[in-house]
């Protein structure tokens, strides 16, 4: 594939900056990529692994001369970085995030920005439950989807390069405004989130039942919950505070039909619980069709031969 | 394998019992295997992929002569298919079920036994969201826990026997009583199965966010919960309302807990939601050294090369 851009500078060296490392060096569009991770041992890590041409001993090192910059810190750190790299950013340069809430993100970056630097927010909605430099690889984006988030006034070619970009890591790319992003993803990503941690921390609390059983005994149900809330804890908690609004919008109705549920399970209402299951069914269906799962029932097992 | 049980008799033909019977086959512990499913439709896929030696146009039918009964109905249909085949059970004979709730079942069936047949509870901690005579494979139960529910004075050998059996299927066998089976379970597998069917439907519900948007952009958090919450209706159904009690305690105490988390949310409260996030974390830690599933972090995708 041809170079999309000369050099890629990335903030941050967590799964997903991994990730992106090794998609370019398999896709072959970028030319130098430096990196910078605020703490020394990620830096030395990442210097172990081969991760990133180049490892830098500041976010400002790292960034001079690129043609992109993408800030791969948790939504709360975003703005500090901002402030530290502004001044070094060259003219013309691309600066991106891959921030989970998009609102946030361009409220703490956006007035740092230099003249002449095009601002892109984007969103890989991909990941898994481990994190550090140690945990991505090349094929994390194959086929999943990243928004890309243009501002009012942004720069088409700019736009559209990084669109490009992602496109050669193995992701398909949509464009969205930040409102609706963090409202979508408050559905799809953020309150599931909160109430699988919420789950698994009743488990742990119930002093009934003790934590060998819950473990041993981890059912599908909770099983795929454990998974979700073993995600990086960072991240997460600047996740909901940075969208706080929709995600509290969107678990006031999940309250509200729980306990609706709660109360035909009460009286005994089994129309009602069988009306709502079946219905729950159809989604599953359409995501499948979707191409975003796989049929097949192996619920995070290895796959029978 | 030796041989277990001469006769068997799988009464309800959907997941886990076609399971069941290709587990029995790959085992070789049974010589006849008759089986039953209240409608005819099911019958037909039965015979045309080979599932049971035998399939019968009664349940009383397919348990005459057998050694092993194992009701492998929805948890509300167990009473009426006890008082069915009871005149026919042999004496001697061992009546077992899978049903996922142990004090219903047992309340429900126990009344009809006859004298000197043995009843041993059971329920294999397996599944996927798929149902039906065609979603058994013979590796469903490999690995996993199959959990014994003894009666006062059960006959050690009979549960004894009972046990090997499950174990020449796949499955790990241990023994709990039914009042203790059903919290466990309420807490690793019906509330979060409830949970996530509420938060599918919610996702459903929501206007502004349209359905091609929640699937398009489903990312792992909100899959997940989609797959649990595909999971056969009228099983659930079941579940919830003969496992009312602990499973209504389980909820309230996620509910509590919920609205603490959404409280942090709301006040700002980043070291509560941080420190909630790291303990939660330690529970999957425990999971996968339990060997109850994978460290892969695929999410259900396919597995990379």
């Amino acid at each position: 594939m041809a170079q999309i851009y000369e050099r890629v500078a990335l903030i941050g060296l967590g799964l997903i900056a991994s990730s992106m490392y090794w998609a370019m060096k398999r896709a072959g569009v970028a030319g130098e990529v430096t990196g910078y991770a605020r703490t020394s041992g990620t830096r030395d890590v990442a210097r172990e692994i081969g991760l990133c041409d180049r490892v830098c001993e500041s976010a400002a090192e790292a960034c001079e001369g690129a043609d992109l910059v993408v800030l791969c810190v948790p939504v709360g750190a975003m703005k500090e970085v901002a402030a530290e790299i502004a001044p070094v950013l060259k003219p013309g340069a691309t600066l991106s995030d891959v921030g989970s809430v998009k609102g946030a993100v361009i409220a703490a970056v956006a007035p740092h920005l230099p003249k002449g630097v095009h601002f892109v927010p984007a969103h890989p909605l991909a990941g898994t439950e481990h994190s550090g430099p140690r945990s991505g690889f090349a094929e994390l984006f194959d086929n999943r989807w990243c928004l890309i988030v243009p501002q009012e006034g942004s720069d088409r070619t700019a736009v559209e390069r990084l669109e490009a970009f992602w496109q050669s890591l193995g992701a398909n790319t949509d464009e969205m405004d930040a409102e609706h992003h963090d409202l979508v993803l408050a559905v799809t990503s953020h309150a599931p989130h909160l109430i699988a941690y919420t789950m698994v921390g009743v488990a742990d609390d119930l002093r009934r039942v003790t934590d060998s059983e819950v473990i041993k005994y981890s059912a599908a149900g909770f099983r795929d919950f454990t998974r979700i809330a073993a995600s990086d804890p960072t991240m997460w908690r600047d996740v909901f505070l940075n969208n706080r609004q929709a995600t509290l919008e969107i678990l006031g109705r999940f309250t509200e039909e729980l306990f609706a549920l709660q109360r035909a399970i009460r009286t005994g209402d089994g129309d009602h619980l069988h009306a709502y299951f079946t219905r729950t069914r159809a989604i599953r269906r359409g995501i499948i069709e979707a191409g975003q799962d796989t049929d097949a029932p192996d619920f995070g097992r290895a796959r029978r031969p």
